[in-house]
């Protein structure tokens, strides 16, 4: 199985997250990226392939036109602007309010986030367009006939939103896999999310659509991030009926009921006649993840990817989340390695 | 003209403000008061009175009840789950996100937050509380009688929606006091807000009503909090069609300019027949304030003051920003003197 990774990962590290009302150093940060390396390497995976540059023409078929020139200048605007800090929006339209876009970087800012957790800094754009291209890459690799990749993506995609980041992501890497596989000829394709947070970002991508199934198995909204998508009665929309499925799950979920959730998402992407397979692989489900609330052991991934190969498809594999640093590289290689040994 | 005030607004104040990307003080601090009091004590106005305790029966009719709920336990929630930082939403209910309440307070904050540079500390419903009970006073005031009275309400209020906290503001003090008039008997009333931030809640509370006409004159949204409300097309809905009037101003705005805006609100307000006037008064017009970009000077908040007394009917003024510290209790109090000497 082919990996691809790009060091450029590191442009992106914010001094600080809003967290319990705290600066926190982020959840989020380089060090995640170490231990999956480390883990390919002990595991004798072959070594990690630089990606190349991203390929920018498809991400305006993700994500909105204005939202991608918004996080190409935003560090830059955000400086001139006079802030001494990193860009941290505060200020959003919500309820009721207009959806119009500000002029000034402050209203720009809250225009396209979701959420204030994350900081956009000097770096951020470069690592954001480096995570995306191990996904090309990933996708290119499937695409020559391999039967699996591993995009070891950081900083992570899937709360990236058509026009929105937030939740430590800015551009959607599982969505720009799954489109490079309808425009290189596929009629469908699926993105199957197992990090432990819903993928808002991915289903607000494909809800219109109904060419690109999405599954995303999660914390319940009621009580976990990102608490405003995810609910099962969000089955997609319009062209996209029924090409989105939901398995919000409850505090203390483990295995048990979670691969039941896993077997139908399966299903339904099989039933889908899907042609290629995205995993937002987050390994966040774990049981001592620091902010999630799943029960999962290591050897679940393990299975989990077992189960993964049953499609009997070929899948590429796109690193989200998962903050219990030492275990991130066992779990994300445990589903992989699921994946080859089925 | 009797003034209202409560010792009580010390017990919100934050330790930190999210502005710029960093952690100060928060701009909305308890000085502001001070410099207030002293200002009044050097004019000779008469010793401010105690409000007495906030009749909440009023509150369920401006704002929503999950909403004050929220505000009352809030804190305790907040602890409870384990936070050992102050409240601070980080994560919203967004475009194309469902518009559910969760159940945790972490999902519960950004629900009924437009913003996350307001912090919800120990003793910020009191706070809030005892800065409505102000407002309540002085328009009981008006009722018995007197032409005019002030209150010097901390922390404000004109940014809280109906079920919405944000812009250092909880209560929505004005908006509960044209409420007042209108359950004591006024067929119309008007709240004429002045603050240099568009009065977002106050709109969002009365924008289906007609009896409670809204004028605010502000920095245009492009380019100014709140960003996302105060376009000059927002003219009310329903049955509050027409009664609804915002003047937003670009940067720079001086006097000569802003005063044309308020003569015609001031006409609008006349139109509408109202009985009682609320005027929201911010004081961060003022060409020092380190947070807006209009170039009022200190007498011109005193013309302002003569202007409204033109209407010739009783008015109420409610205490909202303005953060250059020393030049608020100048410049809030010249517009009571100008008031009261036109």
């Amino acid at each position: 199985m082919k990996t691809f990774f790009s060091e450029d990962h590191r442009r992106h590290f914010p001094q600080a997250e809003l967290s319990s009302g705290q600066f926190v150093t982020p959840f989020e940060r380089p060090a995640r990226v170490e231990y999956v390396l480390e883990r390919l390497r002990g595991r004798d995976f072959s070594t990690p392939l630089d990606p190349g540059p991203c390929h920018t023409g498809v991400l305006e078929k993700v994500h909105d036109k204005g939202y991608l020139d918004f996080l190409k200048t935003a560090w830059a605007d955000w400086i001139a602007a006079g802030h001494r800090g990193e860009l941290i929006p505060t200020m959003f339209p919500a309820r009721r309010m207009q959806q119009r876009r500000p002029n000034d970087i402050d209203g720009k800012a809250g225009y396209y986030a979701m959420a204030s957790e994350t900081a956009i800094t000097r770096g951020t754009w470069r690592a954001a367009l480096s995570s995306c291209a191990c996904a090309q890459a990933a996708q290119r690799a499937i695409v020559k006939g391999d039967d699996a990749a591993f995009a070891l993506c950081r900083p992570p995609g899937h709360h990236a939103a058509i026009d929105m980041f937030g939740g430590y992501c800015f551009l959607n890497n599982a969505a720009v896999a799954a489109q490079m596989f309808i425009d290189a000829g596929a009629e469908r394709a699926a993105v199957l999310d197992i990090d432990f947070h819903h993928g808002n970002g991915t289903q607000d991508i494909f809800y219109e659509r109904g060419d690109v199934f999405f599954a995303s198995l999660h914390g319940q909204p009621e009580d976990a991030f990102p608490h405003f998508l995810g609910y099962a009665d969000e089955t997609g929309q319009g062209a996209g009926e029924g090409a989105n499925a939901n398995f919000p799950m409850p505090p203390g979920t483990a295995y048990d009921v979670w691969s039941q959730a896993l077997d139908r998402a399966l299903d339904a992407i099989r039933n889908h006649g899907t042609e290629a397979l995205v995993v937002s692989l987050g390994t966040d489900a774990f049981k001592n993840d620091p902010i999630s609330f799943f029960k999962l052991e290591s050897d679940d991934f393990t299975d989990c990817g077992r189960r993964i190969a049953g499609l009997g498809i070929p899948a590429m594999f796109v690193m989200e989340g998962g903050y219990a640093i030492e275990a991130v590289g066992i779990n994300a290689v445990n589903v992989l390695e699921g994946f080859l040994n089925a």
